[in-house]
């Protein structure tokens, strides 16, 4: 076979990867959305399965042939083909080295926890979850090990969803972004200029609220006939397909943040999948490279858009008609300055955007000593709330604001918190990289013109295909990513609202 | 390996193959009730993957070896183990002779069709349809042919709904049923008892009817905690699993009957999966045995148990309360009338007990007919309006009430219709039996009581695995499958009614 052959074969067999992982990601959107309780067992069996099919595919000796004779194809580094290539050798690698039965005993036993997880929530048990924590955490580092790494193990579960990220970087990263952020969370917390939270609490009705989070999702680009927004406890996105991408989110009764900016982060992801070429669907480089990339979209058009002041200029008096009497009283600069506000909190999820990355930084450095093997799961409850003093200078009244507060570990994602982080960072350099190059962007979205930030995200990010986070943030916005547009941006959006 | 080895692999290849048939179960549920309109094309290729995997399996030739070693083992004809080696015997036979390309081929088209068809229905336009049934139908006779018949070719897509049955038996059964049936239709036809059916139109808010249709469902005992009831244009059951069985049902605000009796007839299907073992899921003899066998279970619960008059001696009053002012003249009597109206129409979906295997008569002949090579798809709308002259003595006013109604040719279940009407007898068939050994049924339904119903019900026919359905109703009733039940029970309902 030649080279040209084996590439199209190694499509092919990739093509049948990307199936059995669209319906696995489907079992997982039912999962979070419409499954009975019943039906939890039988789910994890399902996944399990599908889980072990794609790995079985992922692992066969025969693709490092293909791969092997494909990548003699005389392309150039930048090209769709490398990309492909490129991607097929990391997957290949990560599955090659790991048994089925471990992929499989994976899946099953964090879809179980997920429950578990739930239950133990709403029983304000830790205690219910540690062994499940435990058995996870023993499951990941031998799949680590078998792995194999240069520096620690937790690369390798970075690498998961931060393809060539290390460790040091992102502990470079987060601490450099701590250092930083901090003297602008004192100045905000010293500052005398009251910017009242609670004109978000009060009657918000959930139709009401339903309705203009479809409206703005709208607005900005989002196309219903190729994707849907449905309700679940832990939001999140799922590309199911070329023209099926589903959303979730959460809408509470006395808070009108929480579902928008909730809604809007998701749409934010939905952007990037809708925006991603349908017709390279499967091959292994069509996605996204990154997930700190992906989280970059949500965060730019939950944080840098939505709750810009030229954002609620076009969609205030649309809120005001909708949540009459509640916001009856409120003014737009009211409203601009709540939706913006800071305070440190023991919630991850109900973060600003000054304080979000210090709950990061928290997580980031229990996962690392617990892959370190420097932390044991039975003290992590001691652990997470030494961590929290440490960083945010608090403590949460409650398990159920403190370590069962997060899913992610119990779902078996350690390793992903950090692209949250990262996606932060990049949201504000694409950001400010789009003001720079067309100006004023808040006219635009001041009446209701999302267009150009849309079509700007799409050829400097959605269309770029397969190339490290690195290589696309640079060609971008002329850097590589780092924490000092956020800081900027940062600084300039909340200067005003707090009168530093 | 021995015997009772090639037995227990035999399980295992077949709880893999369970799990994909689960996972494509799920996906077609999706498709019916939350898929986005875009994602039609995509669905079409998980689907047909997930049915060449499962073809796979199925055809694989060391499939007959274990199956010829699993059969030496010595145990009785009536034991779950024989059913589990007949029914993988039946299966692999079905599979091997059959190219995995054109089972991939059959299910991609027909994903697709069940759009076109939608479609097709909505713009009135039969021309639309028939490419695709001409198409299906091509790729649905060259499967038969691959498979091999002793009969006639209709007798292959017979076999795969109702094991065992012959085109040459249902044609006796239809024709029979059909000729001791007419008389009865037209002594009511001729009765001069007004039994109007308008007061069951009128405002019947949807929100009401889903809480009144919950109410009968829970209140007949399907369980909640292990399944779910969502709305689609055609409602549908489906047990994607042990503890996960999804009915679907339609609500429509001027109408009461469609939305209640639709629902009850899913719960009746879902009661029957509910029912079924769990543990002995995914072994191939665990599910039931015959759609039609299936089919009486949903038949029993809509007709037999929701129609008559000790059910609304019980829910009338709920019905009165919920749908005032609406029902706040209507007798109990008048009530009961109408839910058993007989009327000619062109409509299956909306027929009455008496003339619904009419319908099924018209299907059958032409599906028959389009096997045979005698009718082509082309000629099909003169056909279907021939057919619907000759058996119901009317014409449908337009396509959409005509050969567009049905969606089940472009699904590519051809073959299917017949099971219909085995459930209409074999349901009357059980509910005699039943009466027979406990008394006064409706004097337990007018007190709000459906345990002796269901538990006579699982002790008959859900518990007891798969044998061949002529068995079952044998066992359950001491004869086999016949239409003087069915014919004996309506007498007996609707002669008080229309005062025969």
């Amino acid at each position: 076979m030649d080279a040209s052959g084996a590439y199209h074969e190694l499509l092919a067999r990739f093509r049948e990867i990307a199936l059995i992982s669209s319906c696995s990601t489907l079992l997982g959107w039912d999962e979070e959305t419409y499954m009975p309780p019943g039906g939890i067992e039988h789910r994890a069996q399902q996944i399990a399965l599908l889980a072990g099919l794609r790995h079985q595919r992922l692992a066969d000796p025969s693709l490092a042939d293909l791969i092997a004779h494909a990548a003699e194809l005389d392309v150039d580094a930048g090209s769709a083909i490398a990309a492909n290539v490129r991607e097929a050798k990391r997957l290949h690698h990560r599955h090659s080295r790991v048994p089925r039965s471990l992929i499989e005993e994976i899946a099953e036993i964090t879809t179980m926890a997920q429950h578990a997880w739930a239950t133990a929530r709403s029983s304000q048990s830790s205690e219910q979850l540690l062994p499940w924590l435990d058995k996870i955490l023993a499951l990941k580092r031998s799949e680590a090990q078998s792995i194999g790494h240069e520096g620690e193990a937790y690369d390798v579960v970075l690498d998961e969803f931060e393809p060539g990220a290390t460790t040091v970087q992102i502990a470079a990263l987060l601490s450099s972004l701590a250092r930083d952020v901090r003297p602008l969370l004192e100045r905000i917390l010293a500052s005398k200029r009251p910017v009242p939270k609670e004109i978000l609490r009060g009657s918000f009705p959930i139709a009401e609220q339903r309705s203009l989070a479809l409206e703005a999702a709208t607005a900005i680009g989002f196309d219903f006939s190729d994707g849907r927004l449905d309700t679940s406890p832990h939001p999140f996105s799922a590309s199911i397909g070329p023209g099926d991408c589903r959303l979730t989110t959460r809408f509470i009764p006395d808070n009108f943040s929480e579902g928008f900016f909730c809604t809007l982060h998701e749409v934010g992801h939905g952007l990037y999948d809708q925006g991603i070429d349908k017709d390279a669907w499967a091959a292994p480089g069509s996605d996204s490279p990154s997930l700190g990339l992906h989280e970059s979209q949500a965060r730019l058009w939950e944080n840098f858009v939505a709750r810009s002041l030229g954002f609620w200029e076009h969609f205030f008096p649309r809120a005001r008609s909708v949540f009459t009497p509640t916001l009856d009283r409120v003014s737009l600069e009211a409203f601009h300055g709540a939706v913006n506000h800071v305070a440190l909190s023991p919630l991850r999820v109900r973060a600003d955007m000054v304080t979000y990355d210090l709950h990061i930084l928290v997580r980031f450095e229990l996962e690392r000593a617990l892959f370190r093997g420097e932390l044991d799961v039975s003290d992590l409850p001691g652990a997470w709330d030494a961590k929290y003093e440490e960083h945010l200078g608090l403590r949460a009244k409650s398990p159920r604001d403190g370590l069962l507060q997060d899913g992610h570990w119990a779902a078996g994602m350690f390793g992903y918190f950090p692209t949250y982080t990262l996606g932060n960072l990049v949201a504000a350099q694409l950001y400010r990289a789009a003001k720079r190059e067309m100006g004023d962007l808040e006219a635009d979205f001041a009446v209701g013109d999302f267009r150009p930030m849309l079509l700007w995200l799409r050829e400097n990010v959605h269309r770029i295909g397969h190339r490290p986070v690195t290589e696309v943030v640079q060609g971008a916005t002329g850097a590589p990513p780092s924490h000092h547009a956020f800081v900027e941006e940062l600084t300039a959006r909340l200067s005003p609202i707090y009168e530093l």
